[in-house]
């Protein structure tokens, strides 16, 4: 048997928390979605102001980055034509997202779930799923 | 031109708390997801023990109650065999949902958005919406 | 070689008129939708107010009608369990459409294209896309 | 709350009439595509002539534009192997469409909905989406 651990609804509360923060420091409302290990939603935001074609795309980047255990930002440097990872994007009907905010979230060595930012450039998207993690990692620290 | 009201995000998070603290009260975790008229996701959120059958169906649950502006459960009651409704779960590429526990919302006669709850019975998860949706029209009130 | 004979641009908007006067009259938005025999959409307007959950629907009511070649109520009381056609709702990857509201346009015996109305009830949108064929006879009989 | 503005059936066919104007100028029988700024389809026309495979292609540029807020043809330049953008061409079960044709429509700075053309060349449809958005700009600025 397996035993795994993952984020629970509060711990995807503090990524949403540290993404909206860097998102309304940055002047860019975002699309932001949490996924448990296995790429199931747990918590989902719209923030005001976000572009529609950001929400499955939020989804799809955190998805990504649970399943695949590797931010969206590598594969988009790995996805290129000739090279041996290229159609990675076209997998899971087409889910798998190669542009950058998506990531997982790692605890002691441990993948347990993935965020995922859309609505600003790859760029943008990525420097908040970063802060989100990073602002997690730093809650998590202070609660042991 | 045409000018339409939606839910924003803080509305949608009433919603969202009303939801959880039904179903808390009843004991029973549950996925909810809040959508604006269009059916585009504003807030989701999986409650730690909700099923994951249970987050799909949230959504389309909202997605339904907002676009087609009427309860799941009424719909549920008319897509019977050999009644002129029957068919109607199959539409939309099957999102289109038929379990109670999506509702529209509606302010001043206008929907502004839909509520899915998911992981109990029909009857329960509706009981939910109905919560969710009484919660939000009472702190609307209060807040005019 | 086969030759077909299809409905061009303005044919089909003489059908979308004839659906809209009807709508107007029975004071009910819909969304019409007209196809070519193949089930290709040649024309589509969603009426101010009509349902977001009706626009998919009737593009696919109307290629019901154009390619099964019958009403979809015709299907509706057909497609009962134990029945022999039920199922029939599920082919097509879902958009076989059951609900009245789907018809064929028929000139001289051919099927020349096909119409579907949505955002009433099964029987309301039946009576929108029989005047839009009656309507649309009419003035091919004048043409001629 | 948040209040958004929306095209309307007369103002999505302003811009119909405006892109059939510039096909027949010249000479090239288009789908043509109006959305509100959720995305959802208002008018849809495929001129006598166009491709079976501009319909769905016209739908949804319209969709990009509308709800990405920025013209297809850009995301078409930004859209390359190695570049952080590439792979947003399969986002949003790949409807995001990243070939010129489609523009989101602005009022006073505010989307309200968007336009899409196809059938031809992806220059040629971007020059009959222009000159369609021209055409209503024109019109909305007459009737004010």
């Amino acid at each position: 048997m397996l035993t795994t651990t993952r984020l629970d609804r509060d711990d995807a509360a503090v990524l949403v928390d540290g993404a909206r923060e860097k998102s309304v420091e940055m002047g860019i409302p975002m699309s932001i979605a949490v996924t448990d290990p296995a790429g199931h939603l747990i918590l989902f935001e719209q923030m005001d102001g976000a572009k529609v074609s950001s929400i499955q795309t939020a989804i799809d980047k955190a998805w990504t980055g649970a399943t695949a255990r590797k931010g969206t930002h590598v594969y988009n440097q790995l996805c290129v034509p000739g090279e041996p990872t290229f159609g990675i994007h076209n997998t899971n009907s087409g889910r798998f997202s190669i542009i950058g905010g998506g990531l997982p979230v790692e605890v002691d060595g441990e993948v347990v779930g993935g965020i995922g930012i859309s609505s600003g450039t790859a760029i943008q998207d990525l420097e908040v799923a970063e802060a989100a993690v990073e602002h997690f990692l730093k809650v998590q620290a202070n609660q042991h």
